[in-house]
């Protein structure tokens, strides 16, 4: 494996978070592929084999939509995340695609500074390899807990 | 030092992580050299210059024995840890063998999905590069905190 | 861009926060070349272009100053801190200066053991490769919360 593909999912891990934790909601969508899946789910549900999830979406479509439906409703109050992940590790590679997964844990911090650990788990992902810079085909957010439900607005 | 051993040495921490993380733990003593230690300490005991910790185990035999008693006793609440490891320090390396250190954190989530900050610390590794995979001739896992003790069933 | 610079920015990193979390403060300043700013701030007032901090510093003088005073002040309870460090993202780069941003948390141990989440935010660095090993011409602590202000004496 050469480094500048190994170099190549670390941009787009540290890219991804920062987009979020940033706040550039709307800059997105465009992490993934047009025809992507992106679910975040509970290990318990991962683990039965469901395949939907607490977040489903099965098109960059989807993602779009999602981010305007939370930007509009704004019911919520407001906060933002700071991702951490771990080494990734690099399970299988081919000319196109490679597969990863990673620990992740995620901070939330309230509008008011209050701020506490939010949400732990893993990416299992899958990257597509053929055009610059590397984009998820799936990324799979499997959370370790499933008491998160209902205070997750904000994509992970 | 060429990139090959640093990609290795990347594998074989996210893949002890993994291990532990997803509970399988039968696989755990696999990451260690037959002739091995393992140690978990805490941070004052270990500035003292003491030789054993609150698990302590001298070879992959007493890290085997180590687990089938956890699996057997099974007198604790029922938990996970999600491990997350930063930037890891080669300190020396050698044609056989590398030390290095890295900070660590694990979330411990309860079975009903509570979830919180439970062990902070260092690594500090001796690793044998004889063979691939690459694993682990010592590990001494010091916390940050000496409350742990009680609670430290699953390895760290 | 090369391996080994990669490497050598991650090394800095490791070793960076080893220092702070191991408390040998006095070594701390030497991270940086004599020109230096050193700047930690909140989200808020880094967003609103405000140039100073909660922690501020000009040049390297006036970082060993700051580990002076409060070596000798020493009227806060004894800590720790614990970061951990996420992918470091490279923005910019040429022959003499890398510019780089990463995620970090700190977890702080209290002198009886308490220990919790205590900052999440970004490191903004501009990095001197001219000389090894490399040193911050600027670190920009850019930290989530506001909430923090008080409590910080150590550096992050």
């Amino acid at each position: 494996m050469d480094l500048g593909l190994r170099l190549g999912i670390d941009d787009l891990f540290a890219a991804y978070a920062e987009c979020i934790d940033e706040d550039r909601l709307e800059d997105w969508p465009d992490f993934f592929v047009e025809q992507c899946r992106y679910v975040v789910t509970s290990r318990s549900s991962h683990e039965a084999g469901l395949q939907h999830g607490v977040i489903y979406a099965a098109s960059r479509g989807m993602l779009i939509d999602r981010i305007t439906a939370l930007r509009q409703a704004n019911i919520f109050e407001p906060h933002r995340y700071r991702h951490i992940v771990g080494p990734i590790r690099i399970e299988q590679i081919d000319a196109t695609v490679a597969q990863v997964r990673s620990n992740f844990i995620a901070v939330r911090i309230m509008h008011d500074g209050e701020m506490g650990l939010f949400a732990a788990g893993r990416y299992l992902d899958r990257i597509a390899l053929t055009s610059q810079p590397y984009r998820f085909i799936e990324r799979l957010v499997v959370l370790d807990s499933q008491k998160i439900d209902t205070l997750l607005v904000i994509p992970l």
